[in-house]
């Protein structure tokens, strides 16, 4: 297999800044589709693989999930996209495509382990996968998805991570018309719920632990917002919800969020706090919670969530930057000082 | 409305052991069934309640609510029930039939708070209700079971709080053929959840911290028996069950039970330890598993189960007391001692 070099953005060591790196990209298989990276979302699993925090990072890391652009070259066995189309990329590049996940479509969670798009085992080239950030990248036509021309692209990438982390489990809680829900925390996938729990028609109860941030809550679809802070305001959403999703990544008590929902409700945490939360029994016992969690969806899944975009004109709220502020953006992430998601603009790493 | 003096056994504080005392039961309304109390189940609510370990004790306590008995009595309107009938009555005796929850037939969940069988306010005679440790009670039919005339009638009583708790959550939970289910903990619920989880059909795995229970756990339905300290036993079973139902009261590692659940596996507690449960976020996230909990049934969840009872023949495994014995047992159950749940014989309050 002959393989191209590729421009590409990335770090050699968890303490060392991103910088320009080459890589190598595949030359597509008959199955493979090449996209030209058009738009890069930056999402906080970049920052946390870059400095190895979870501490699986093999280097170089090219980080980038959330990748959209335009398909340069197919091969020729592919049928669902032809030179030119608009395509995207998230969280999963391939998979086992044998176990009873991937048999059913739920490739996320694939027994042996899905290829994630970057730092993950390559199967064609050896080494690991590398990320959105980069000039190219070449995917199985069944781990691609199209996006609809009517979105603006640059705020569509944040989707394939962000998007589909909070519709997934707002889709599979079955939250729509009649449901009351609880959004916790109003960052990259906070935002994101708001747009679709609103989207979906449901009733849509913002928390936010600042008073500065309800006009924007509002804006972005929330029906009421509510201090976390303050106790009274907590009280009077006592056992009032259907659910819940929590995505606060930072420690906070899971137990008053709980509190919340009312009889079978469930509280859905895609925030990943580092520290495991405490859970009082008679959290869930006396009305049936349930206090789950929920990672990205499957392909399927988040095709039908881009499609559900186009019809209803959703897109991430974004600052666009160019991949030389790349450093300076992972700083104001961990800062919280981001509305809601950095997008890169790949033109940028031609020049 | 006139008011029968009642034999019973309870305390009138915290710190005092069990002792005779007389209540007063009222006159059977045109809707009540007045029950002469055979037998009497011992659950280790009694021992909080008698003890003020909920710091919501009202004094004099009398506990009990497991109880089967005879009807005595009918008040003119009752259809249910006639003189004679085997009867029982379990954690809850009256709802405000209103609510949402009443109206769908969840009395478990009523929204004011359903009258609980001891420890609640009396709506009749004002005061705190009585539970079981007395000659007879008087209930509203609705809140009355009938006891299927081939049971053993002592060991039946357990199933109203024991049965009715473990029983739920696997109906809810949809547990039967072709499903794995995880037991944690033999005792008065952990037996009585084995049982129910092998008549149901399902493929029933025991968990136990004491190599010297594993006999036990077969006889009673295990179909395997997995000593939980053992890292390696552990192991084999990771993501391999759709279902667990936690019946420990004490501290234990939530995270190691939650790792044996496969996708969109639940793990539902139904003992309540008194601290919270550190729950890491990454037990939960990516297999879309949820932590529960589950409390009683409905009367009509009651009814189904004492009908597979008394179809499957399942009743509790018990130790027979005297009422007199009720402050010994007490100290037993504190240790675990007991195989697996005290009844007392109530004719030994008539001595």
């Amino acid at each position: 297999m002959s393989e191209a070099k590729t421009k590409a953005y990335g770090t050699q060591a968890a303490e060392k800044p991103l910088g320009s790196l080459n890589i190598q990209r595949r030359e597509p298989t008959p199955h493979d589709v090449e996209i030209e990276i058009l738009y890069c979302g930056v999402c906080h699993s970049d920052l946390h693989t870059a400095r190895n925090e979870w501490h699986n990072s093999v280097y170089p890391v090219v980080p980038g999930h959330e990748i959209v652009g335009k398909v340069t070259r197919v091969g020729d066995h592919v049928t669902q996209f032809k030179v030119g189309d608009l395509a995207a990329v998230g969280c999963m590049v391939d998979s086992c495509r044998e176990c009873e996940y991937c048999k059913e479509g739920l490739e996320q969670y694939c027994e042996p382990g899905n290829t994630l798009t970057y730092n993950s085992p390559d199967k064609h080239l050896g080494g690991q996968t590398f990320g959105g950030y980069s000039e190219k990248i070449v995917v199985d036509e069944n781990y691609v998805l199209h996006v609809p021309e009517s979105l603006d692209l640059a705020a569509a990438a944040p989707l394939l991570c962000a998007g589909i982390t909070t519709w997934s489990p707002l889709r599979h809680w079955q939250v729509g018309p009649g449901k009351k829900v609880g959004i916790v925390g109003i960052g990259g996938l906070g935002h994101m719920g708001i747009k679709f729990a609103k989207a979906m028609g449901a009733q849509v109860v913002v928390f936010t632990t600042s008073q500065s941030k309800f006009d924007d809550a509002k804006r972005l679809g929330a029906d009421e917002v509510v201090l976390s802070t303050d106790r009274e305001q907590m009280k009077k959403y006592r056992h009032k919800l259907h659910f819940v999703l929590d995505c606060v990544s930072a420690s906070h008590d899971i137990n008053s969020y709980l509190a919340l929902l009312r009889v079978d409700g469930t509280l859905a945490l895609v925030g990943a706090p580092e520290n495991p939360l405490p859970v009082a029994a008679f959290s869930l016992i006396p009305k049936r919670i349930s206090f789950a969690g929920s990672t990205i969806g499957s392909i399927a899944e988040t095709q039908e969530m881009l499609d559900f975009c186009g019809r209803h004109n959703i897109t991430s709220d974004i600052e666009m930057i160019n991949i030389d502020q790349i450093n300076e953006a992972y700083d104001r992430l961990l800062k919280g000082d981001v509305k809601y998601r950095f997008v890169i603009d790949m033109a940028s790493l031609k020049k």
